[in-house]
């Protein structure tokens, strides 16, 4: 060992101590004679205190930053005590030192507040990972690893490793894909995710698996998506929908306990996706406030369970249907939907102008804004008061949830962009209100999603989960006893697939999906049917997912699980949008790994084993 | 939950109670109006029994060897105990069931002793995964991971994950690479191992990593060797080779401990490469027992230290130097080498030939086997009676430690097969006397190996363990002040290099190889040197390793570390010599996934997308 001590260790009980410690040189600081180095590990940074005795070696080998050092000497109580770090009280005389390593000036500073852009940061990532902010995510990362670990093992899950040379299935996204040397021509693919081996443990009888598994989508990255990607992938057999949910909320508690300090003590929220589209406007609500969207007008789409509300809502039916209120962006918009801001009443003209310009930004693509202000007198003042009297002001008001002292923000348009945009705008409007807190953590189960998916593209059905998830109960029949065929595209709302809800489940927690999972099929003939329903001919069927067919014939258990997005969770843990700081060498946005300078060609020997050939148009 | 307890766990204490099972059936075996089924789970088999008033049911649904059933009924005390299973005590007397799925007969039987052959078994491995014997390989596998990640975290270390998608630098073995296609024309790799990733992480100041990883080798496979593979890979910071040993040998207790429930309290043996090659003709001795090798002749290479042995040798020294026996076989040998196999003096002549006959398999590849008995009365019977009286038989008896009762077994021939071959036929007696025990554990260090070995076709060195292992200390100045290259093949041995230790180590477990690690070079100056050495040019290495040359620039501390092969770890510790045992779903040897039928090929428009062609010669 090259030291007695770590930097984060010692206290004034050490006070006369014989010690010797090694690290980095965070900071030089001459007072005349004397020289004080603060020495930086993991652990912490300790004082060093350089006597004139010194001098001629220090002078003789002068230490900059980040050089490494090695010193010997005795704790000492400091005169000029340093209370915001644990090693504070005190410092060490140092009797003698060698430099271990010396050190280049870095090219940004090792700080929490560094000097380093992003892409300075990438190519040093081995310097940027000493600054103090990307360590404590490292840190917690690795804290919600071995929770999620201790809870698991407690609950009976085996780790169960499964290959990442597997076959190309290729559903959803695309997937890497891996030339064997072996087997001329032929190819294996990494994993999208562990699915099908990790049902192929329930039917071995696994019954409880779990796995912090990397994953491989080679998609189009958008901001924040990474080609690898770790899970926390999880799968049960002889459960319901109801035992996953209890299993899984309890991780996720146990994880804020042990990582975060924070009991979790509430009952976990869940709604279905319609009235989580219906009152957020998305199926990832962010349930810290309220601020629930008010459908003015019936919508055209999904939301067969409320179709009492065409009844009641202020502005009557969507789509142009001659319900007509007399102002016309209304009249024409399939859509119109508001959220109340509270407190906000009294908003300056600039600020709904600002708000208005917002929600017209391209990301958003709204044309306008409506607003009613709810005055403290009880008035209204609107941007629509030349198409509305005050009793129907009140009424939108009301419908919306407007307290006095509240704005009224209304948004119309096409139904899906509208709904977009008004989930966005409550968001906004809760950043805004501060009521998006990074401290503050809220779990929601969203349940019964729509199994299938229309596809315009191919007029046919896609799997909104995946092709392994099993349709509710009720709703088996209804699947099997349909043509998945769509004669008519433009009505597809109106096959009865399109109606059909899946045992599948997602958890959010702030405004984010951190998981995802279903009940799975383990029928033969209903997993055939799923797979026809896609789309796929039952030579391909077989040619893929053979073996999963074959499984099912061997006593297939009922089972389900779920996958957690691993960087996803952490980041959020770590109050941040972004899942870059939570992986220690990330690759950018065109999935190249600056650093290592990675993708790259390779050795012609090296593609003619291989038998293939680049061909880059 | 489709249970309220599983099959392992119900006990006389819950006699009366009323429970739901689910499983597999096991058997069905009837006695007259009345049914009993073994239902089995991951936890057990609990007896079901089926009274007359469910055979109409019965009838109507005949139950068959892997239906998954699910059953309520009566917990109720057994007449006929069966002692050998924990739920022995107690049947359910079934009031209902419902067959949850069907299973068709399967390929062979769920058994400990199944009928199967390697091949069904590894088509249907969700089968074979059922089966006892598997399944207590994988759940050993799990304790394995469990406890070396409790040791690893409570010794303050941390999981960090590091990237699979790198950049190539093939060293000793093939990557296995990932066409690019945001990238086109490049290729990722998968990593070898996180060597470099590990090694930046210390530079970084991360100080104690360890991560439970799979790694890739496109290497041809030999039996037992899978292309995919998982390490339990470590580093530290700030230590020396001391340090590693007493933290490594540490977890390999811990895992005797928490997996076998041993107390491996001695301390654990250590040995130089040499001293290895010398007594048992590998570095990776089995020392579960003696049966040490005596060198009868001087052998030409390696071994500095045993210069003195050439005064002392009964035979004198090797090369056909003069020093002539009159035994033409060991005049002419490079090396004769011998063990003594205690308590076979008494060995007939069949006994002997048919040893003969095993060292001239084309395996070990002898020419002949000369021995030596012992005899009771103090006389000597060897196969070279013509050629050495009795005193001379009793000199090279004595020399190779033989007892009154023992055989000498003596080969002799070119040094490095006859060295291997002794190395072989040791382990064979060994097995023949019952000395290698399953259930015995004894952990061997292996130290000082030579930095390079010689590589003939390319005539340059080449890194025993990897071009990041740091010579000893004492070896830096010979390795930074002399030139690598060799000039005249014949003598590299006479190369300052060839003398030059690494500062690396192996921990051997019952003669495998289970670890291997080192500390690193971390000053740039001697990484250039050790890639000069090893034939790379100043571009080549600036090309493959510029990021870690790079990061040695900014404070690199002293590091070190070691990889546990983690499939051959569990397989020693199951007591088996097949890794293929303990792995969910390995490979063929041929790199096939039978089961999955992959690798296989794969779409065209994938292949566009990639811009890559295949050419398959």
């Amino acid at each position: 060992m090259y030291r007695t001590h770590t930097c984060g260790e010692l206290k004034i009980e050490n006070k006369g101590g014989s010690v010797q410690l090694a690290g980095w040189v965070q900071t030089v600081r001459k007072f005349g004679a004397i020289t004080f180095i603060d020495l930086r590990d993991r652990y912490g940074i300790t004082q060093l205190l350089f006597g004139e005795g010194l001098n001629a070696q220090l002078e003789a080998n002068p230490l900059g930053r980040e050089f490494v050092l090695q010193a010997t000497g005795t704790v000492s109580e400091r005169s000029n005590k340093n209370k915001n770090i644990p090693t504070g009280d005190i410092e060490i005389v140092v009797e003698s030192f060698s430099i271990l390593n010396k050190s280049a000036v870095p090219p940004f500073t090792i700080q929490d507040d560094t000097d380093g852009g992003d892409d300075l940061r990438m190519k040093y990532r081995y310097l940027d990972l000493r600054r103090n902010a990307v360590k404590k995510n490292l840190e917690l990362r690795y804290a919600v690893n071995r929770s999620a670990r201790n809870y698991l093992h407690e609950q009976g899950f085996y780790d169960i490793e499964t290959p990442f040379l597997i076959k190309s299935t290729p559903e959803g996204a695309r997937d890497f894909v891996v030339p064997s040397r072996m087997n001329p021509g032929e190819f294996y693919a990494l994993p999208q995710s562990p699915q099908t081996f990790k049902q192929l443990l329930m039917v071995s009888g696994y019954d409880r698996y779990y796995q912090v598994v990397k994953c491989f989508r080679d998609e189009d990255l958008r901001a924040d998506r990474q080609p690898e990607f770790t899970q926390i992938d999880c799968e049960m057999a002889f459960v319901q929908q109801e035992d996953i949910l209890n299993m899984f909320e309890g991780l996720a508690k146990r994880i804020f306990k042990d990582v975060k300090g924070i009991d979790y003590t509430e009952t976990v929220e869940r709604t279905t996706w319609e009235e989580a589209m219906w009152n957020y406007g998305n199926d990832k609500p962010d349930i810290r406030f309220g601020m629930k969207i008010a459908n003015l007008k019936f919508p055209l789409h999904v939301f067969p369970s409320k179709k009492e509300h065409l009844q009641t809502s202020p502005l009557g039916a969507g789509g142009g249907d001659g319900n007509a209120t007399g102002f016309a962006v209304f009249d024409s918009a399939e859509t119109v939907v508001a959220i109340s801001v509270a407190g906000a009443g009294e908003y300056s003209r600039k600020q709904t102008d600002e708000i208005t310009e917002w929600v017209k930004r391209p990301q958003i693509g709204m044309k306008g804004l409506a607003f009613i202000k709810c005055a403290a007198d009880g008035t209204y003042k609107s941007s629509m008061d030349k198409f509305f009297d005050a009793e129907k002001l009140k009424a939108i008001a009301d419908a919306a949830g407007a307290q006095t002292g509240d704005i009224v923000l209304i948004l119309a348009g096409n139904e899906e962009r509208t709904r977009k945009a008004i989930s966005e705008l409550r968001l906004e409007m809760a950043k805004r209100l501060g009521l998006r807190k990074n401290n503050e953590f809220k779990l929601l189960w969203v349940l019964d999603f729509p199994l299938f998916e229309y596809d315009e593209e191919s007029n046919r059905w896609v799997a909104r989960h995946h092709p392994f998830t099993s349709p509710k109960p009720q709703d088996i029949e209804v699947m099997i006893n349909n043509d998945p065929t769509i004669s008519n595209a433009a009505k597809y709302l109106e096959h009865p697939y399109a109606g059909i809800k899946a045992n599948a489940y997602d958890i959010v927690l702030n405004g984010n999906e951190i998981g995802g999972g279903s009940i799975r099929i383990f029928q033969r003939e209903l997993q055939e049917k799923m797979f026809a329903a896609l789309g796929m001919s039952k030579e391909e069927a077989l040619h893929k997912f053979g073996f999963l067919l074959g499984a099912f014939e061997y006593g297939a258990p009922p089972h389900g699980g779920i996958a957690f997005g691993f960087d996803r969770f952490c980041a959020i843990l770590g109050g941040s949008e972004s899942i870059r700081d939570f992986i220690a060498f990330p690759k950018n946005n065109s999935g190249r790994d600056v650093m290592l300078d990675a993708p790259s060609t390779i050795d012609e020997k090296q593609l003619e084993e291989l038998q293939i050939k680049t061909a880059v148009k």
